[in-house]
């Protein structure tokens, strides 16, 4: 290494789980995690706490027009870019709480012992809490705004509801005209590290205490529709009807199949299903499914959406039905910044931490900037694998190991 | 025939097709339909016009306990037993302006056209307006009470939802507690007559004019549980999920393919499918289904029913996943008297009119009495099958020869 940190600058061990442990109780619930969806009152709160936290190691902090949580740590170079390291404070409706939060308290926690330690950066260092990561309004609301990626479409129709958005928009203070204010100038970012947990079990199995993402999947998110014909069921003969019900059953067996089969890298989901008018004895005039497909390539991604489509097409000839399908979103494919993963890699080792390879089947923020600076996510591992609930987990051990890697990341960042 | 009706007494079609006219008016629908629910607004209006007519026509007209209403001609002999010609003037939502209206209005004219004659019957003879056949509210209510079927958890969790079920009966001045009053002492009747829209194809395809049903086939309807696992579907590997939505779309697949491979006479539905949570990105931890399933032979529908289950519970165990069974209610398939069906055939061929002995998929207020008194039910036919339609539709040659059936099988009754 060219550029060796410091020796002895190390992470605060105490002061960092005793964060972890402060901001575990707000919105926590019975089952052990927390619940604080994007602007909700929890959720509010949850950054008045790093806000003030912020405030009392005499670091600075902002919020953007998006409502982002900005703690800085300035540069003696006024005129030198910006790091950023990003994660958020929102989490699932009664989710863990390692997801998004153990990244921003890694990040404030590298802050101040940077800051104590005296230490002059050729770069400012930027915090940022993002609003909205978990999709429960607009999904990556925040890091979306940040990097130019929003659109005005995407707050007309937010997947979590036009009211819900607007609810939290009032309880934040924040103003929907001037969300997009918060796009910052590529030009002035110096790169973007994230820490996160795995969310799933391959560092665990494979007894590996790191993981350095190489990609984060693309995504593409869509309505499946099959259309038939309303009809009595007592008085329909099986081989008279357009069941668009029958069509959606066959759709979700052979959707599966199809992946297992001919994508078996790639991921898809049918999440939720709606028969119309959706009665005992009426055969479904109409059936609408939620599907995703997910992938690492984005050829592979476009050719997986495109075969889902033709399966419902080819589906709805057979039982007499008509098949539409309505895209909702896509999210390409996010490639991880090559030099900083060898980075990474390098400084893990030199520590006797063993890294894996990996990719990410779960967005992250990381992935909003990921085309317009060099990023990266480091993992930690999660046990089972378990995600998105309040069970999630992750050791203390391998928290603290994750935050001092992000540290030396940070003081050997590339600039 | 050996009770030869007196000559020259027929339907007075012109008042029968006015009344027709005036009362598809009333929830009068776009698309040519009838909206009216049962106990709604517009159902109220149609009862209080068929009140009117009746008192018009000088015959008394009340109401039970249930709602039913009531339009009687009495016998000279006061301690007659009393013939039903029973059918309902609610509709599904949107539903037609011929299903169970036309039974109504032939039944009040053929009780006009016996006493405008001066014949006296050796039986009272009543029309009765059933409350809430299609089953918006409870399904069945008036039939069931007046027979002695309905119980007490039908009105505690009505299929429709408790709150529009009272909502219903405040509407109405109707009184929950004293509904089960409306039972009849089934000694005290003699007969019940049906006629109706056929609401499937086959008198058309047939091209013969009249239906004379053998059986209202049984219908047994449950919910069909998947519990599975939530997952992150970006971090979840697709053979480490247990997806009880996969597993909803295997049933949907294969409870059709097992009703065409296995029980070909009988039918099925699956008219609603429910994941939960329900979101894009999440394996749904729950799916619900709604089931139905219909044979005119107990047997079979009870074998059919059984084999669904299993079928569940194999999926279930292919999917890793577990599957719950929870019966919401069941009718045995109701037989028609055999001596009344003969009478009905020998009377319509009398006239040089066709008749096709069937089953009725669909349920009517018949069953109910089938086995407490003898029970017929006519059919006329639906062009295309169109039933619970705004669209539905039978020529009024059809509806007319119908109402002349019914009034010879009325004045040759058997008593």
């Amino acid at each position: 290494m060219d550029n060796q940190p410091p020796s002895g600058i190390h992470i605060h061990a105490e002061r960092f789980a005793g964060d972890f442990e402060s901001l575990s109780q707000i919105g926590n619930t019975q089952g052990g995690g927390v619940n604080r969806p994007a602007l909700s009152v929890e959720h509010l709160e949850a950054r008045r706490w790093l806000r003030e936290r912020a405030a009392q190691a005499g670091l600075p902090v902002r919020q953007d027009a998006a409502g982002n949580q900005i703690v800085r740590l300035a540069s003696p170079n006024p005129d030198a870019k910006t790091l950023i390291i990003g994660s958020h404070l929102d989490s699932v409706p009664n989710g863990g709480r390692f997801d998004g939060a153990y990244g921003v308290l890694a990040g404030l926690e590298v802050l101040r012992v940077i800051k104590e330690n005296g230490l002059h950066l050729p770069f400012h260092v930027e915090v940022v809490d993002f609003t909205d990561e978990e999709g429960t309004l607009v999904s990556f609301l925040g890091s979306f705004a940040m990097s130019g990626k929003l659109a005005k479409e995407d707050l007309l129709n937010p997947r979590g509801g036009r009211q819900a958005f607007l609810e939290g928009l009032r309880r934040a203070g924040l103003d929907e005209e001037k969300i997009f204010l918060a796009r910052r100038d590529p030009a002035e970012l110096a790169g973007y590290l994230e820490l996160h947990v795995e969310q799933s079990s391959r560092l665990e199995e494979a007894g590996i205490p790191l993981g350095v993402v190489q990609v984060i999947t693309g995504i593409k998110f869509f309505f499946v529709h099959f259309y038939g014909r309303m009809d009595h069921t007592g008085t329909t003969a099986m081989d008279r009807r357009k069941d668009a019900g029958l069509a959606a059953g066959m759709f979700i067996t052979e959707f599966y199949r199809l992946i297992g089969e001919q994508f078996p890298g790639c991921l898809g989901n049918i999440g939720q299903v709606t028969f119309t008018p959706g009665a005992f004895n009426i055969v479904p005039a109409e059936a609408r499914l939620m599907v995703e497909v997910r992938s690492g390539r984005k050829d592979e991604l476009l050719r997986l959406a495109e075969a889902a489509a033709s399966l419902g097409q080819t589906i709805a000839d057979s039982q007499s039905v008509r098949c539409e399908v309505v895209p909702v979103g896509e999210r390409y494919p996010a490639l991880m910044d090559g030099h900083l993963q060898d980075l990474i890699r390098k400084l893990a080792n030199a520590n006797g931490w063993q890294t894996m390879s990996l990719s990410s089947g779960a967005g992250h923020d990381a992935q909003s900037f990921a085309d317009i600076c060099p990023t990266a996510v480091i993992f930690i591992p999660s046990r089972g694998g378990v995600s998105h609930a309040e069970d999630e987990f992750s050791t203390w051990e391998d928290c603290l190991r994750g935050a001092e890697l992000l540290l030396q990341v940070v003081l050997n960042f590339p600039y």
